[in-house]
This record gives C-alpha cells, sequence and structure tokens, in this order.
C-alpha cells in the first residue's frame, strides 16, 4: 500500500488514498513507532460524488470522531491530489461535513466552542469547554514548571468519562499551552485543545484572533460569525510503500 | 532521498544506500518521531571496493561505535541490493571489520564479551561485562516487577563512564531481559545487552547457545571459537523517499 506521512503542529498521521474503511490490526501494525510506519493515527481521504472524505483511527485502533489536525492533513492532502481546489471546500468527516480553507496554512471549522462556569475542585481552578469533546482548560504562570502527567491525571479523575486538560499561560491574545490528551498522556498539540484555550481567553476578554504557542507549533484560532477556525501548517513529511517489496 | 525503514528486535533504522558520511542535522530531522521519518538511529550502507561498508549515527546525531542490531539490517540490506551474496562475508564498521551470516535470521560476530567478577555496590549484586561497550548485568526473579528506569539511573551512576544495565532472569539456556539503556532509557532490545547477559548466563554454567527474550522479539547468542554470534530477525518495514516529492 501506498502512504503518504503527515503531521499538523506535530500530531502525525499515516495517510491512505481510499475512501474506505481500514481494519483496526492494521491501523495498530501499522501506527507502530519501532515496527510499523509510527504515527498517532491513521487518516484516510478520497471523494464521493465530489465531496472529499475523511476516516480516521486512533493508533490503538478505535475510530474517532474528530481530529482538528488530522482534518488539516486531509484538506491538504485532497488538494494535493487534485480532489478540491486550494481555498474553501467541505470535507465529510465521521461527525459530518466540516468546513476548511486550504492556502499556505490549513484551517478548518471546528464550530462553536461551549465554554463552562469557572470551577473549584479539590483545589484546582478551571473551566470546562465542550468541543465536540470535553475539556478542561486551567490557569498557570509557567508552563514549563507543571507537572503535567500528574496533574493531568488528578484533573482527569474528577470526570467520570474523562477529560482533556489544558494548561495555559495566557498573555492578553497570545497563549503557551501544555495538554494532556484523555487516554493518551501529554502530546505535542491538539487541536481541539488549542480552541478550548482559546475560547477561555475570548471569554476573559481577549480578541478574535488568538495565538497559541505549543511544543508542536504555533497555532492560530480564528471566531467568526460563531464558529471557532483552527488554522496552522498541515506538512507532508514522506511518502512509502509499505510493507516493503 | 530514497530510503528503507528496518528493525532488529524493535531496535529501529533508517537506512539510506550510499557508502558516505550524513550530516549530524540530516540525523536528527530524519530520526525524530513526529516531524521526521522516526527511528533509533540513521544507517548507511555501501560497497567500496567489494567489501560491504556501514555508517552508523544515534537519533541525536552523534556518530556510533558499534550496534549489533544495525549491523544486522546492514548486512540484511547488502544482500537485498546485491552488494553481498546470502551466507558470510564480511562488513567494514566503524570499528572495523566484522563477519555477518544472512540466512533467514541475520547473525554477526560481536566478539569476545569479557566478565568481570561478581560485584556488590550499594546493596546490588551485578557483573560487569565488556562487549567493546560497558555493561553491568543483575539477576532479578521477574523481569515484569523492576523499575527499570529508577533502578537504571541508580546502577548507572555508580559509574564515571556510565553503563547499560540488564535485568535478567536466568533460567539455564533460557533468560528473559530488560535493559536500561546508557543515555536513552529503557528500550525494546539491545544487541550488546544481549550478548553480555549470554556471556553471564554461560559463567553460570549454561551451554554455547543461548536463548534471550526481551519486549522487542527473540535472539539467539552462540559461542564459537572465542566469538558471541548475535542471532536474530532483521526485517525491512517499508521504503519510502524524504522529504516528500
Amino acid at each position: 500500500m501506498k502512504f503518504t506521512k503527515m503531521h499538523g503542529l506535530g500530531n502525525d498521521f499515516v495517510v491512505f488514498d481510499l475512501p474506505a474503511d481500514v481494519d483496526p490490526g492494521l491501523v495498530r501494525a501499522v501506527c507502530d513507532r519501532h515496527f510499523g510506519i509510527g504515527a498517532d493515527g491513521v487518516l484516510t481521504v478520497g471523494a464521493v460524488a465530489g465531496t472529499v472524505t475523511m476516516g480516521y483511527w486512533n493508533a490503538d485502533g478505535s475510530p474517532a470522531e474528530m481530529c482538528g489536525n488530522g482534518l488539516r492533513c486531509v484538506a491538504r492532502r485532497a488538494v494535493d491530489l487534485g480532489l478540491a481546489q486550494p481555498g474553501k471546500f467541505l470535507v465529510d468527516t465521521p461527525v459530518g461535513p466540516r468546513r476548511v480553507r486550504v492556502g499556505e496554512d490549513v484551517r478548518v471549522d471546528l464550530g462553536a466552542p461551549m465554554v463552562g462556569d469557572m470551577t473549584r475542585m479539590d483545589g484546582w481552578f478551571f473551566r470546562t469547554v465542550d468541543v465536540g469533546n470535553p475539556h478542561a482548560v486551567t490557569e498557570v504562570d509557567d508552563v514549563d514548571a507543571v507537572a503535567v502527567a500528574e496533574v493531568g491525571l488528578q484533573v482527569q479523575a474528577m470526570f467520570s468519562e474523562g477529560v482533556n486538560v489544558e494548561f495555559v499561560r495566557f498573555d492578553g491574545d497570545h497563549l503557551e499551552m501544555r495538554v494532556f490528551e484523555r487516554g493518551v498522556g501529554e502530546t505535542l498539540a491538539c487541536g481541539s485543545g488549542i480552541v478550548a484555550a482559546a475560547a477561555v481567553a475570548r471569554r476573559n476578554g481577549a480578541g478574535d484572533e488568538i495565538v497559541v504557542e505549543m511544543a508542536g507549533g504555533i497555532a492560530r484560532v480564528e471566531f467568526e460569525g460563531g464558529s471557532a477556525w483552527l488554522i496552522g501548517p498541515a506538512v507532508t513529511v514522506f511518502e512509502g510503500v509499505w510493507p516493503a517489496q
């Protein structure tokens, strides 16, 4: 099978150019970082009746509902394949059609995040944010000083369904952030977490354009007509054939 | 650049088919598991005046002296490329020529390991073993129960130059093992560590053929005329072009 390896802000994916489902066992084999190709997940991209389609599976083989950085990679790949023209188009994802715009950066519409009230639990202050998946955004003075794994597990334990935990240093429209992803641990970036943190910044008085800095790179979030657009690079790293001939 | 991704017992490598040096910056970029191809190191394979050559760099870009599993991958690749015939041949490595034999498995001659006396330090009993690089082999009842990272750091701290630490359950000719590699942490397998553990087993009365089980797979060590042969699979996982066209 031919594949393309891509990343969006360090979230990395094996991309197959086909509008079909992928076997969970194949996903696990492909995503293994020592015995396979190595990735956070597998994406498929195709076109059905003129509409670009996206499939997504986590590295453990489970189907995932949405992945903002994965959607950005699918949009880029669709343009590279000639399935869509640069500019705005729709991608049919596992949770319905999503708007994307491909230029030098790739922007995707992740809908309207719902920001909850400030909450105090076990000495931690945070706001819950629903971006299709659950987030808890907490403010810190120094992101480098946070014991992300330890505190992330503590905060997760307060939620029966688990939660993604964002540790954010707020400075007006400029955020620094680390994230603890539900069931994964600390990651280089998390698309929905970036939107969650930006939504809290906006609630705190920031403008409609927020810059979020993470270990995986710099993203922007733009709020426009009730939607939060996640904006950043989507990069093709290499192409290959698996397994070897 | 065309490349091949290979692994030997889960030690994984990006292999370039060229008999030349590689820039440390390129090695670091290629080995990054999210932004590059992802590997423990880079190997080069070529032929100079009819002899197969091997180059090896760690993921951090530093040149490495020897890597048993890397040598096994180079031997396999040399045969796949037609640079050598299956069977026995020599590979010119950074530490001089080494004998290899390529069949269904790949075996490489790692020389004569030097086993030291039983040593007690800070409550730990171990034997030092020199396989070109330094090892400390310690016996445990249950490899799964060992806090490898914690104890590995403790034992390393007793050696001014650092040391690779093997935690081994000895059962005659059959060993189970976990390893803490100097400057890396726990790894799926370590070629010289496998030989070090087998050498201690032999000193304890085992025969000339030892089986070593690790998370990365099963290796064998055969002692023959003063040499320890490391034997196991060397697998080509996929082929690719980096960066993407």
